[in-house]
């Protein structure tokens, strides 16, 4: 039985009465912070993360001076792909950039299975590390097949995705074989994170987004159907997440997370109106109003708890990750205002 | 009376029947085209506009390489602020990129209004040029007053629009300012395509799908409708798109124009249920599945044909522009095809 099972955020996962709305930011823990800034040193993100004791540090830093209630573990979702010895490097202001990508199935040689004890001990080191000293559950992550799909077959980020998009469509049978290959690397490293103590995972399918309904129902959402049933098994809660994935929100719902993720361009009150009342939410600020001032963040903030109308399966986040540029005494207000906000579950059901 | 009146495109774009579904491509003009890199020359895309004769020959490349129903002007959406003075330049391989970007009133000044025959004079010429030899209708077209705001203060491309979005949140009578200059500056622009010849008007507001529903709603929607409620009076066909704009479909639509350009994230038929039945729209193949086989094509445009059941509104498009490394035959095949498809108007009132 996990101490933190009747925590706000775990509570929230399974749409239970808690306290307070629970609040974390994807991406809390990073270029934002000054305390990030001044341990992170200047080498590779990939190097910071394969050392456990900074990961931790910097995984911490964010709770702390936030007071979230949540964690999520420091780490990329290239990090199992950049193990396996694929050629994934993050490179700065770029992103993930693959020195020979994906093109044929003589590639799938180079995704062998991940051993995560002897592929990414770190990362099971950082986790065992952090459950020690945290207070709140521990988030861990794994990039859904589609968007590792992306990096790999583009090698490098892309705002068409125009070579992903061919082989599916040119060759489904290889692409069924890489999103198998992927499928199976995501179920080890979330297993992995799971078995060295995280309370609950989220799925990144950053990019999802990008595909029509019709080709994410038949090229995507049979792959992440596969992780999600692996991962439920476990009985911990799961969330999915993607940006501009309002078309296809059912679908990805569909695929059996326990909470979707929705950014911002989906109010929270639509969302569930798509996905039934029962729907459990986490979101949805739009990381670049937190360049405004403290009113208008306010009003923003209010706007998305009123919608939610006291619902108890919501976890407030960002629409996306903090905006490296991000004020963290914006965030700091965003959670008192959260942490203060009514749960009034009777008006909720008089409603 | 316009003698091209009852040409297909002219014809849909009032839901009247026609002789087939017509079609032509956002960016069909530009640098997919092998006759298009040969006259094209290095120099920067503003000078090559400037060049009325160059423009005209440009314009008339894909409609006669295609067949296309329709011409779109070769031009650019920030050529009326270029011609102002405001600094924007077009960098290759990057877009339009702003020396001093617009961040507080004093820059008001730098927007004065719009004088076409003095300002962009090669624009009016080219159009006269076009209509003279054109045997199909040529589409003049404007930025949208929000996507034009978001090159000017950011300066640059954008993937967060954080600026964009902190000044109207941040300073609501400042942006509704900008706004207003730039609705009058687009409203003169387009007036002065009009009364050259174009015979219909497409304003891009490309990224306005950036924004949430609810900030369109209260910093776009009421200055975009002031431009459709200008030129719809002048009786000739609107079109109004952006990409990613799921969630403000309704919303846009609500600004008047007489067809909505979708993109390839929303089925026409989805559209259809959300706009009415009534609905007029252009759309929406992938540009991206243009990279793979004829026969993947050809089903992606019969899908979307078929998921249009023979309504007479429908002008076949591209759900944003080409993209530069497209091979035409691919774009040639696709005319065929859609030209080729019955337009069965007696089946589609049964069904």
């Amino acid at each position: 039985m996990n101490p933190l099972s009747d925590s706000p955020f775990l509570a929230a996962c399974r749409a239970e009465p808690h306290e307070h709305t629970p609040v974390w930011f994807m991406r809390q823990a990073g270029r934002s912070l000054p305390e990030y800034r001044k341990i992170r040193g200047d080498g590779s993100i990939l190097d910071a993360i394969k050392n456990a004791d900074l990961s931790t540090e910097i995984t911490l830093q964010p709770v702390h001076r936030y007071n979230t209630d949540a964690a999520i573990l420091y780490s990329d979702i290239v990090v199992p792909l950049h193990a396996l010895g694929f050629g994934v490097e993050i490179h700065p202001g770029i992103g993930p950039v693959v020195e020979t990508p994906f093109s044929s199935a003589d590639d799938l040689k180079r995704l062998r299975p991940l051993q995560p004890e002897d592929d990414t001990p770190y990362v099971l080191e950082t986790i065992q590390q952090l459950v020690k000293v945290l207070n709140v559950p521990l988030i861990g992550f794994a990039g859904a097949p589609f968007t590792l799909a992306s990096y790999l077959i583009e090698g490098a980020p892309s705002r068409t995705y125009a070579r992903t998009k061919t082989l599916m469509l040119e060759d489904p049978a290889l692409w069924d074989s890489l999103m198998d290959r992927l499928v199976e690397i995501v179920i080890s490293s979330l297993h992995s994170q799971i078995a060295s103590g995280v309370s609950a995972i989220q799925l990144f399918d950053s990019w999802a987004g990008a595909l029509s309904p019709a080709v994410y129902e038949r090229f995507v959402l049979p792959h992440s159907k596969k992780i999600f049933s692996a991962i439920n098994a476990l009985n911990i809660p799961t969330i999915h997440f993607g940006v501009g994935t309002g078309e296809i929100l059912e679908l990805m719902a569909s695929a059996g997370s326990s909470v979707m993720g929705i950014d911002w361009r989906t109010p929270l009150d639509i969302a569930r109106m798509r996905l039934g009342p029962e729907a459990i939410l986490q979101g949805n600020l739009d990381p670049a109003i937190c360049f405004a001032s403290e009113e208008v963040v306010a009003n923003e903030v209010a706007d998305i708890l009123g919608r939610n109308k006291s619902h108890p399966g919501h976890i407030f986040n960002l629409g996306h990750g903090v905006l490296p540029e991000t004020n963290p005494e914006v965030l700091e207000k965003v959670v008192e205002q959260v942490h203060s906000y009514p749960l009034n579950m009777a008006e909720r059901n008089g409603s």
